[in-house]
């Protein structure tokens, strides 16, 4: 058993929390007021090598494990959620090609992200499908010497400005789960419709719309697996993506946590800084707490990955017990702050918008328990 | 014991109920936008008789009991919480002027408010003292002829477009509560300079600024009650105003809740109406729970001022029952909502937003639990 | 609206609590410790008119109101939750009678109950159906001049005191809940075996025990309603006994939260009573909100009760949110007394014990919550 | 970053767990309604080599590291808490001589519990300071050429049965903390009155007593350092044995979740196993989260142990998390049983009358959210 971080690991922790603290915080409000999509900011992240950790390095990735991801990924969390959804998303949508593609695919369509900036997005959700995966309306038919894309996705992290999409689509909806399949998309194909932007309460900076397909033409050979393997794909994706999504809210919670912590010492009520009031040293206990226990969850949920075991229930835990916290400590830190923390010169009201999708997306925390009884009930 | 309305309660609340739906519903998610103030929606409040339930009919007032104005202020809440934070706080600044104004001065100021639309402020929050009403540091001097305010004030709702304040300061800080004293003053009197709009997470529709008193003059007869006095004024005030407040809150939550209902048995998911899913009718089950108890403790409160008897206790477990609910109810109606409800088309993330500040304003939540302690163990 | 109760509802509150201070209290351990059935003290609350308040003033009854009900029936779990289950048993079993029977069946039946000490039990749950009612198994067959019982009772409150069961059957189970029916039954009748004596965690003094119909033979006569009229008696049946129930948690909250208030006044740790902690004034506060929620709750599905009005969804809260709140509470209130507060020799640890059961019996809080549901999405 | 067991780690759980199965579970009822102290089972236990993990190999121990202990310790509750409870009792007690102890103490009271089945008990708290630890009132006179002992001792784990006591005293009280010192005493050395057995509401089959101290003559050499140094003794046996304590709530939540997933899946209710409704399936997803989260808790917190690290915070966040969770996972393991689980004849009712005393003893619920707010507002 160790609980210890590898020295490489404190470095990139310290390397993404410096750029965390001097690229990403002071930009963060500016951006999430006016919607603004944090392309610069992407960009430096790749150059420094925090973004994309997925590809592994005989396609040019940087080697990181699992873990290594969660903890880049909490500490970009920590400089702004939002746009740390951008920079997942990239994550989300390679997975699928790491996880499911063929060597060639992943020379094609991995490796160029090694080489450039660039940007991806996981075309999974339909306006009619949230959290039921397996209900796919997007169809995918064989046009003959290439594949035919038609339908509609919705929620698609980065559709505004990607170089790449993962699809998924079903080649015969009667065959339910075992028709879904995954194609890689360029996202320039004729017949691609790309939506406006959504106006959300939250991760204003992360740009998020619907996508039409109206008969796109995909080359045969860009299909993940073969035909009805895109659910699998999908599914291990999905555990892999988990700790990911987990780490942001834990980004977000330890803000809110370093804030409150500082706060509560400078706010002075009834002749003493409010840190004196068991009141607000008991909610700031319960931050401390959940905070840990959500990191550890998310580094084992990681470190399976890594070991090639099942995380299936430590991701569900993971992701439910680290934004369900989120949420709470967020909403509890605007609490500290009182007054101040509803105006939108403190920083903590943008934390508690961001913090409620983390809740929502990549599975609610409502999908999160029947996965996890699904597990404990076997 | 009676739990019923009377017919006229049910006819108010049910003209209050159509303005909400009417007038408020349709503006609110714009006003929320553009942080615009509700100026004509208030003027036309007004008019129906639907605002300033606190003057009472000797003073031209409508002569609603305190009960009649919670019910009155849910409804009116329904529509907004944020416009709903503008209206009351003309109860807020005009209630100190029923409770402890002379004959002379309710005819002066209460009656004007009967006649044509105006707007008042309560100038009770200063930088330093959110939660510690005692610490004003407001000073108001004996001018001879007139009272002299020097000071800063802050949150004050209404404040660039009040017709009234009421103001309360201290003549002397080393007598603590008993120097406290409440002046009602013309926010056009020279000295005294309005700040800019709070830019807040919600209510953006109410008008919130600070505002600095310098060597502002008022005349001596429009003190309310003696020097000294002021402090039991404000605190009598809380004690009619935390159940308004509480109503607030149970409006929007009553609103979270609907909305809840209504799309649960709409949205489909895995085949059917996600209100089928137990997950989902637990989390409308603890929200039909709530305000129902939020609303029997909301008019117990309002009762209990109207039969003058003392609601401290009761009060304060309305407002801080009525927000926590509402904070939880609207943070799950988003959630209900699904990604649909993270995103500005759709109504519940405003409620999210709007409930956090009803937890914070009129005495944190935190502060509501010592004032139950306190009465409990006394 | 008025939240007052009347100058008799405040008397017989008075003279409930005075037996349960003098009476009930002064014996509640030992007769937990010992699972002894207070049979002496029963007698002694009959005689004072205490128990039975369901009987009408027509048959002998004392003409109580829903609402007289609950207060006397909180009173006395106040003293002892566990004796006052005994108590209530009376009236759950009574009361199909009230609702569904004949002027000759309630003469036959209530009124000797008001002329000598009787003992009554409700014969619902079964093994296999415990929160599912409809679920019966037990079969009521016409023998010709005579109803035919059989099969197997569980969890039957004073079982093995009973002078009078009301048993539920079915006259076909393929009919399902338009099969049920209801009967009253001589405990004496050949062919009954009344089990053991269950050996509980709590409410030890209460009598709860299996029964067995074999053949049991049944006039005619003493069938409530028609057959398959017992589904919508015991409906009623529950909608009338939910709010009693409920007043039991509630009777059991108030008595954790004043002796909490007592022995934190008390207790010294730090230096001074440890009422002085915030930590301890919080989980006070808590206690006070929800006995004061509670109580609004269960009052108004009384109230709707003596209006004719339906209740379901409220009574459902009553019970809901007064059990929860009870279990909550009494776990706090050992919390507060610490290792003294989880000695037999102080009385709050079996409060807690006793708290769990009114989560489970008359509707799970589970069941409560698919009921208000059901309501709600209506 | 290492989440497994070694193999020798997996072995001696597996033993501690057969143990718990075969020799704990059959009994743990009869010796809970008997309140009967179980010293063959212990002596069992110590022949196994399963208690007294602290002993270093050294002085004849096993050579345990602390996450070895927190392993065996979580398997041992999982058969019963209340055993359990005895048998940490004595790791708790000779925890300040491995800390505190000059080798010749160690040699002299360490290996003789390496040779022979022996008891020991941690005197430390009193009637007045259960959670004031610092505010100990038993005095440690010097008497020459021995220390005179003078005081009373409460809630003595094992006190009826020890063959060594650890007892804390001050030399002088105006010291307060820095007059603290820790002797080891023989248990019948005249002057020592031990008192009756403690009846409580659970871990009844251990032996709780208050110890009275009458000018108890304790050898010189037998002070576990120097005067005044026993409050870092005792501060650092709590970083110790709270990971070892909350390992008991992490086996008794184990269990309760592991009775709940199996009766859940045999229990039906409405047609179908209640393992198929989501209101099941959430609250048992809920206890597999809180039980995974506790066990990354309390793992960590004993690594931090091993490694020499300062775990004051982790070992805080351990035991409040992981008794608090126990207390929550099985009272609702008592509600998935429903009424079966209420009766004594089901395993559910104990645990949750077990769980109660976790989250009171070694510092309660509340006392670890100070120390943790202590340590976050460092």
């Amino acid at each position: 058993m160790d609980f210890s971080l590898t020295p490489e690991q404190r470095e990139i922790r310290e390397l993404a929390l410096k750029f965390a603290r001097n690229e990403m915080i002071p930009h963060a409000q500016e951006f999430d007021e006016q919607g603004k999509f944090p392309a610069d900011i992407f960009k430096k992240a790749w150059e420094l090598g925090l973004v994309n950790t997925c590809i592994p390095a005989e396609y040019g990735g940087a080697g990181f494990t699992s873990v290594d991801g969660v903890i880049i990924s909490e500490a970009l969390a920590y400089g702004c959620m939002g746009m740390n959804t951008s920079f997942m998303a990239n994550d989300l949508a390679l997975l699928p090609i790491v996880i499911g593609g063929s060597d060639a695919q992943k020379k094609k369509f991995l490796t160029p992200f090694t080489q450039e900036f660039k940007i991806a997005s996981f075309c999974l959700t339909e306006p009619g499908n949230g959290s039921d995966a397996g209900g796919i309306k997007t169809t995918i038919k064989d046009g003959g010497d290439h594949w035919i894309v038609n339908g509609e996705k919705m929620w698609i992290t980065n559709a505004g400005y990607a170089d790449l999409f993962v699809v998924y689509g079903t080649i015969d909806p009667n065959l339910k789960h075992k028709g879904i399949s995954a194609l890689v998309v360029d996202p320039k194909s004729p017949g691609i419709e790309i939506g406006k932007k959504e106006d959300k309460m939250g991760h204003r900076s992360s740009d998020t719309r619907g996508v039409r397909f109206n008969n796109v033409k995909v080359p045969k050979e860009d299909m993940l697996g073969k035909p009805g393997e895109g659910w699998t794909i999908a599914m291990n994706t999905l555990d892999h993506s988990r700790p990911l999504v987990a780490s942001s809210a834990l980004g977000g919670a330890q803000r809110a946590l370093d804030l409150s912590v500082q706060y509560s010492k400078e706010r002075t009520q009834f002749g003493v800084p409010i840190a004196k009031h068991q009141a607000i040293q008991f909610m700031i206990a319960e931050m401390g707490m959940k905070v840990e226990a959500a990191r550890l969850l998310v580094h084992k949920a990681a470190w399976l990955c890594d070991q090639g075991m099942k995380n299936t229930e430590i991701a569900s835990y993971a992701k439910a017990f680290a934004s369900d916290s989120c949420m709470q400590i967020t909403t509890d830190a605007v609490q500290i702050y009182g007054g101040y923390g509803y105006s939108k010169e403190y920083p903590v009201e943008k934390l508690m918008r961001d913090a409620k999708l983390i809740q929502i997306y990549e599975g609610t925390s409502q999908i999160q328990r029947l996965v996890m009884a699904r597990e404990l009930l076997k």
